[in-house]
Formats: C-alpha cells, structure tokens, sequence
C-alpha cells in the first residue's frame, strides 16, 4: 500500500479524509491541486506531506512552458504555495528546499532534463522515506516488550507516509517478529486519526487493537495495560523537544507518570536543528468548527467558541527515547541528535 | 432551572441525549420508566441519578395497589431493579438506602401517610441537593483566583444534579461574585457531556467558555491558560480517591505535573466510607457502540474492537481539595472526611 505515488502524469493520493468507509483516490494533475489537498487534509502525516510536496514540484515542472529558466521560476513560485499549505510539519519545508537545491543545480541543464531530474528527486524522496520507515521498525521493534500493550497516537502509520509508518512501522515490525503485540489507539479528536485511520491500517493486516477515546489513555497507562507507547512527530526541536498532533503532550506525562516507555519514531527529515527548543515550533491552529461538528452532525451548541490547535509539544524530558533511521537517540537529546545526524 | 421534578403524580427529566439540540421533558409514569431514563442516560450525574432513583421509588409507592405492606414490598422491588441500572455512582445506592430506610419506618402507617411521606421524602432529598450544590459553590468559589482559566471535565452541572451543579456550582459562584473566570470544557468523550451539557448551561448564563477536546486539557495547563481545575464526582472512596467520568484521572495527573489545584466538588452522598480505596469502586463497561459512533454516524471501521470504560479512578495523592456542602477538605483525607461526615 501507498500512501502518494506519480502515474500518468499526475500526483495520487489516497483521500484520507474519507477513510475508513471509503477507498478513494484523488488525482491532483496540478500544483493548486496539491496545496488543496494538503491543506484539506485528504494528505497528512509529516513524511507524507514531504513527499508529496515533492511530487507537487516535479508536477509543476512538468507543465510549466517556456524555458529552463521560466520553469525555474514556476518550481519556486509552486514551492512558495506549497510552503503556506501547514506551517508545523517541517518535512514540508525539508522537501521543499531539498527540491529547491536540485532543481538550483540544474540552472544549465535543459528542460527536459530539468522535469527528469525532479521527477527523480521526489521519488527518491519517497522511496528513502519507505526505506527509513523499515529501518525505524528494525530500531523500535528491539524496543518491544514481547506481548506488550503499545499505546499510540493519531496516525503515525503507512498513511502519514510513503509506506509502511513511523510509530506503525515499529509496531508491524514488532508483529512481524511474531512480539504478540497489542495496540491501544487513541481515537484522537477532533480529527479522528486515530479510529480512522489508524484502526484501518491494523485492521487490515490483523493486529491485535483495542480503539479507545483519547481520555482513556491514562486509564490503560494506569492499569497496566500498556508497556509502551510510540508515536510519530511532525517537527523535533534540537534539544529533543516534540511537536505532535495534539494530545501527544498529555499521552507523555501519563506515560512517565506511570513508569511506560514513551518512544518516538521519525525520519531524520523532521529534526530541525534550526530551533533550538520546542517554544519556538509554530503551532497551527485549525478550524474551531472541526471541534464542534462531525461530519455535519453538531456536537454543541450553536455559536460556543471553541480552540483548535493542531499539535502540542512535548518537552523532551518526557522521551524516553527518538528512534529515527539511523538509530536511537537517548537524553541528552541536544548530544545524541547531533552526533546522530553528523554521522552519514 | 431543574433537571429532574415530580409533577402530576409523574417523574419529569430533560431529557439530557436530546441536549443540546433539542429541549425535550422525558415523563416516566412507571418505576421501568425510570429505570430506562438512567440506563439509557437521559437523566445522568451522580446526584441526579440518586434524585432521580428517589422520585422514582416515590412513584412506586403511587402505583402500587393493595396494603401497606403489599405497597413496602413493591418498593423494595423497585429499588432492586433501580439499583441494576448503574453500577459507579454511589449517590443511586444512598438515595435507595434512605428511602428504603424512610419505607420501612413506616410499617404501621395508612398508605395514604406512606405514600405522602416517600414523596415528601424524595422531595427533600431533591431540595437538599440543590442547597449542597449552593453551599458548595460558596466554598469553592473562594477557592478561585480572580480572572481564573478554569478547566472542567464532563458535566457536574446542573444537569448532573437538581439544580446549580457541584463543579459547575463552583464556576456559577466565582462568577456571581464577579470573578471574570473563563471556563475551558473538555468535550468528555463518547458521550460529549462537555460538549452537549457543559457548554449548553454555560451558554445559557453567558459564562465565558472555551471548548476544547480532551486531548487538549494538556496543552492549555501546559501553556498557563488554566488556574485550576474543578470536577465532579460519582464516588469518593474513604481515603479520598475519586472516582469520576474517564479522563479525570489523566486532568488530575496533567494538573499536577503543572502545578495547577485539581479540585473535586461534591456532595456528602457521594463520600462512600465503605470503601477503603478507588480500587474497590466498580467501574461501569458501557457499549463501545458508543466509542465506534457519534449519532449514527460511524468514526471507525466496521468491527474493530473498542472498549468503553466510563469511569476512571484518581488517588487522591492528585487531590488538592475536596469541596462538599460542609466545607473544604484537604490532605490527609482519610481523617479530613471522616471528620467532615461526623460534624454533623
């Protein structure tokens, strides 16, 4: 299964805002089309988002007109939408000046090897962020207690990558070695990662899984039910702190609190070494009415004000460990990363 | 406004599923009736059920055909089958227990006076929860800073008792006396009493309020927006663990780790001393149809296996205060309430 592939021409995403109940695909044949659906959400997941900004720009090669340097400007011009789609996910951002470098290099080259060249460089995007996720599975799977209860939070799987997940590649990879794992997922509100996708993913391929709603976290973590938790990352600061979908901050403290390993699984895109700490990653705030609906049906009363922020971080004091595809990082996490990072 | 009242001979509830969509008065004429409104929780709180129960033994009493004891019999029945219905609250035993006491008191009496007196006793346990709920919201409200972010789970409002509400009580009473408070409401899934409940009475006063979900509460005590917490409760066991609606247990922990008083507001009824800790409270499984589904509207893939525990425990150690219509009670309280139930 893939989450975003090129065919024909065109960029194709499975719509995930329709999951689980259905099975559809979009074909974006645009770089417009790709920001909508990025911002729409029928995309998400950090590594997801990467990639699929990468194809938006080889997209956006292949159609713009006129000459090496028109399409040039045109691959900038669609980097610069892309980049306004979601402000937390630095992946988005990697992708993007990852795209930017190459597509720079190729200043002198013709057109058609231009669209070649970028073409290429989103699928190596994608194909490395696959590869990643089976390294991180190999890394976080030691981790695994055999039967243990692992906890996780909204959709850190296939989806919200190329293929096969960070938090849920650990997890299939610990069901591949036959660890008789089982998975608490939080359903995680107000978007629903969790019971929609998440669920569908295990479902599909039989792990064992019990949906809970989010505020039965601490209740599992509490009775002994859940021997460690894993979850993804849309941005990690230098110092190891975690921007994640909200209510992963919570899932942290209650973890700690009750003696569970909290593990975090993510490519090396998305550390930013550019900041320094978790206070300075930007928090999107998404609509209040995602909050107060649910597919059109109205969970509160007219007119109340709700917030909705997208993600919340979590300190790195909290993290027991990170598990990217080069390894596992321990505290201190401002050590660890970096020397993790300087060694390829 | 009244969540629950006799009237011409019959038990009327707002009907709190129908909330906050609909404005509907559910009237029970049969103690089955009752028995269904709280099942199906259509009247739901612990003070409320115990009310609730109360008027519905009272009902009992009215139907019932032949002698007094004939009428005693039907009662004792009734409170059997009223004591089926859920299994956390305490307040549905104690009201039980104080009207079957009131019953057999009267076994010499006509059926006209027994009839009369489990009316009139129903009604005074009715007027006594909305005096303890008044008497709460004094002692509690001078327990809030002005200006206050306060953090509410579930609904301990007036819908969860006769009238004014324990936690809510609190809220309305620091707000009477002018003090600028901002309600921030867990939406309290799966059941939404946060969303439905919490923010329609909150509307209706024109308190300022926040929705939020639950996985939320982490980031907003986190970030400083919250000065203390104020919940419910449906059972406190002798040595002050609080039984409460499922994710109590994670705000207690996230109030704690923040430095924020997590208070609990309840009446004396909800103090169970015959049981020594939470462990021994029994905590209600409900239908995990409730966890899969939002108003037939399905959030996960068909037959994934969900769990729905309602309740969840809070030691005490995470307890700032305990606020009951006799006044505040702090750690140790093991001596504290047991104090505060002997002072009168």
């Amino acid at each position: 299964m893939k989450t975003v592939w090129w065919q024909d021409g065109a960029v194709c995403l499975i719509d995930q805002t329709r999951l689980p109940l259905e099975e559809c695909v979009v074909t974006c044949r645009s770089v417009a089309e790709v920001a909508r659906a990025i911002r729409a959400m029928q995309v998400r997941g950090a590594p997801a988002i990467g990639a699929t900004a990468a194809f938006g720009l080889a997209l956006a090669a292949q159609g713009a007109a006129g000459d090496t340097s028109a399409i040039l400007a045109t691959v900038e011009e669609s980097s610069a939408m892309l980049a306004r789609t979601r402000p937390t996910a630095v992946n988005l951002f990697w992708a993007l000046q990852r795209m930017g470098k190459r597509a720079r290099a190729l200043a002198g080259a013709s057109t058609e090897d231009l669209r070649a060249a970028l073409l290429a460089e989103a699928q190596a995007i994608a194909a490395e962020d696959e590869a990643a996720c089976r390294a991180m599975g190999r890394f976080g799977a030691e981790l695994v207690p055999p039967g243990a209860g692992i906890l996780t939070h909204c959709n850190a799987g296939a989806l919200a990558c190329v293929s096969y997940g960070t938090a849920l590649g650990v997890v299939r990879a610990a069901w591949e070695r036959d660890k008789q794992v089982h998975v608490f997922v939080d359903e995680t509100r107000p978007f629903l990662q969790g019971a929609r996708l998440t669920a569908w993913e295990l479902a599909k391929e039989s792990i064992p899984m019990t949906l809970i709603t989010d505020n039965m976290a601490g209740h599992f973590l509490h009775t002994g039910k859940v021997q460690c938790v894993v979850v993804g990352a849309d941005r990690i600061a230098a110092n190891g702190d975690v921007a994640n979908k909200i209510g992963t901050y919570g899932v942290a403290v209650l973890a700690r609190e009750n003696n569970v390993p909290f593990y975090v699984a993510a490519p090396m895109s998305t550390l930013d070494f550019q900041i320094a700490s978790g206070d300075q990653i930007p928090i999107e705030e998404r609509d209040p009415a995602e909050v107060t609906a649910w597919r059109g049906v109205q969970t509160a009363p007219s007119g109340v004000r709700a917030a909705h922020p997208a993600f919340d971080v979590t300190p790195s004091r909290y993290v027991t460990a990170i598990i990217t595809e080069r390894g596992v990082a321990r505290a201190p996490f401002a050590e660890s990363l970096r020397a993790m990072a300087a060694a390829q």
